[in-house]
């Protein structure tokens, strides 16, 4: 049997989604709770990986599993044992055919920047970047951004990891809600630090540090030393990651 | 010169306020930061302590100093030192009859309880109830509360340290907003775990395990014994602390 979870998590102590050697990760800390209901190993595939700090709201992963329980069992079996910072919202038995990787047809980002006071109660929840941006300019940079894209100059992937470059952003939307910016990022698919490369660039629009033109020559350029601009892990959160009705 | 400064902090990864041996406290933070400024010994004094795990909006301390600086450099030099945890709000040239913890004339505590749905990103900023408060039932809770009484029911100190334990609550309001219960209390002084404890009471009300006579009981005992319910640090910020108009 497959089943699908979605999960929420503070980014903060862990070094990202991905198991690594010799620190936390939050997929280390999943599967270790699976390991000890199974009392063999468990192996969970995610969406994909978050970067150390980053946080999600829902995240998905699935595994495959012999034991056979409703899913609010599941739930409680897992959340008894995840730390504070870690929750499962939803187990979901699905088809054998579904992969929480590449059955993703949809991604949902939001980045948290906050223009007002440095806020020292959530330093490690959104970027203190404590001061204004024209949110005109950058919307007008997002228009630059939209649509479907080499995005190569705007991600850390090499052409030889992944020849293709090209994304579709779907969706880029900038609010302000009580201090704080909220970007909103939606598409198909992210590079490694694409998110992060995209509002970092928006960011030096709305600080008047890059001009519209500067950022429609950077995405021309499809050159890795293009921009070196990078918002901050702690302002990202994966919200959503989508699939097919059927699945 | 005597100097107030106005502090905000997260408290999640400090011991509290106050100095101890071997462990990590936000005092020891600040004061180690004026001694690589001063270059000598200083001493910083508090309003009073908070717990471990405690946070901050406006603590309040006062240190002596030979340095001569503006308000604005002072800001400057201890935010430079200072981890992303804590930070300077203001620092104010005051008479040396000011008192950080004597001349205190009033503090401020707000609480906050989430009774909506688990909350991985606020684990450490809210107390994560998670389940719905009456909220009518605590207001009228609070009602018995509000006003001069003596709370030794409602805190930790021994009557050999504080033989008074009579002390005015001003203020005891009740709000909702997005699924979080805030608790704002303003008194002239509050005794060790006695904002935790009136809350963690008024939280038992609210989940209808206490009534109001049972509380009003509790009150009237005196004595240490009568309730051991106390609500998470966590959820607790000293938000002002007061002091006459003329220091």
């Amino acid at each position: 049997m497959r089943v699908q979870v979605i999960v929420s998590y503070n980014g903060t102590n862990y070094a990202g989604w991905q198991i690594q050697p010799a620190v936390l990760s939050v997929q280390q800390i999943l599967q270790d709770a699976l390991v000890t209901m199974h009392r063999h190993p468990i192996l969970i595939v995610g969406s994909g990986r978050t970067d150390a700090g980053v946080h999600a709201l829902g995240q998905s992963f699935h595994f495959d599993t012999d034991m056979n329980l409703s899913t609010d069992v599941w739930e409680r079996a897992l959340n008894s044992q995840l730390p504070d910072d870690i929750v499962v919202r939803k187990v979901k038995e699905v088809p054998q055919a579904f992969h929480a990787r590449f059955s993703a047809i949809s991604k949902r980002y939001d980045y948290l920047v906050n223009v007002g006071e440095y806020d020292p109660l959530h330093y490690n929840l959104e970027y203190q970047l404590n001061r204004n941006l024209d949110l005109d300019a950058m919307r007008q940079g997002a228009q630059i951004l939209i649509g479907t894209h080499d995005f190569s100059s705007f991600c850390a992937n090499t052409f030889e990891e992944i020849p293709n470059q090209i994304r579709t952003v779907s969706h880029l939307e900038i609010l302000e809600e009580n201090g704080c910016i909220r970007f909103t990022l939606e598409g198909s698919g992210f590079l490694r630090y694409m998110v992060r490369m995209l509002v970092g660039n928006l960011i030096d629009v709305g600080l008047h540090r890059k001009s519209l033109e500067d950022l429609q020559v950077i995405m021309d350029k499809h050159d890795k030393t293009a921009t070196s601009s990078i918002a901050p892990a702690c302002g990202l959160y994966l919200v959503r990651v989508d699939y097919p009705e059927a699945l």
